[in-house]
């Protein structure tokens, strides 16, 4: 984790928060990574109303949101998208990467590579069911980076 | 409708709002909200600079942004989406909760649960044919939840 | 380039930006606008951290992220959901429009029209591979227009 700054307005509670986190590997599929971002930002804590909005520096991986409860929604999400983008699709032109790579790029485009969540009281305001999901769409995707940017108002009691 | 604050700075005209606001239950498809948002939403109109930021608190349901003209346009989205994402796709393992469950999660991972709308001069800017779009994905979703943030700067007319 | 207007604080060093960019026309497929985009928003320069989002005034075409090097893969995006989103697909109904509208509804929603993306420091955290993603989904689109806002804390040094 690469903390940037914190920048504060003493005259109003205006908070700005970026940081740049990096992603232990996963393999390909979907994962939920709600924790691990709420465990390395504590400043959502801070907020009395904002928004945390999360930036994968990627073009073969995804963040999405789906269910935070029963795996088998990931594991069918990774299926229905390997029936749908399939690795051999005879007019595919860009292949010298491997064949998981040009479906890669086409997952990410269809989920999108970034989520604003708003802050509300110090919390992230998801519904009951929603997790913060990464999809990995590379065999070997490594490390995946995510800027994270918060702002908002500052609460007076945390 | 749950209003949460409205925070200001006398300093500054900078502007935070937010607000859950509880659709009623809509059928299976896709719906125009535009109307429904708006309605709700006043204080865009206080706005000189800013955004509206909407976000369904739902795993099964997603907000998008398609045309606000011919009912054609949202009749075929929910054909196609029906083609696409199969009910009775054999692979679906995620399938005690009905049949439509899982092809939802997958819609809605695909058009997301979000929008970020900019404000000028006290209005959203859309564009002529752009309506903002709550697909429903279940059979029986029943009343659906969207937490909206509003921030911005103050006009010094409204 | 339609420029609305900056607004700044004296007090705080919050910053506010919108624009309202037309793209000169594009062909049907993919494009990248990452060098037209940061050419003409220099204000991205000036903040020390901050957002910059982009909104398509348009329900046909799309915006994402993509591959920002090899060409291939703008061609296989464009092929993929061709392929995909069909235009002979018999249970259109929206079709006066010519058989490329209906198509195009779609794919602009499952892409999506906006994207946020994180600025710190005076630039785009886009990664290395990164580019923003013009999708034009007609045959004949025309210019497109794209709502820009900045906002953020401007830097000392600028």
């Amino acid at each position: 984790m690469q903390v940037w700054r914190i920048w504060k307005s003493v005259l109003t509670n205006s908070f700005w928060y970026s940081e740049k986190i990096t992603l232990a590997p996963f393999p390909r599929g979907f994962h939920l990574i709600t924790d691990v971002i709420v465990r390395e930002l504590p400043q959502i804590r801070k907020l009395e109303v904002g928004t945390l909005h999360l930036w994968l520096q990627h073009t073969s991986a995804s963040l999405t949101i789906n269910e935070n409860a029963d795996p088998s929604v990931k594991t069918d999400l990774e299926s229905w998208f390997n029936h749908t983008v399939r690795e051999d699709s005879s007019y595919f032109t860009h292949t010298y990467e491997g064949s998981d790579d040009m479906p890669a790029h086409i997952k990410s485009s269809l989920l999108g590579c970034e989520v604003t969540i708003p802050i509300h009281q110090g919390k992230l305001q998801l519904g009951t069911w929603q997790g913060i999901v990464l999809g990995e769409h590379r065999n070997q995707g490594g490390s995946r980076r995510i800027v994270a940017t918060i702002q908002g108002l500052e609460g007076k009691t945390d």
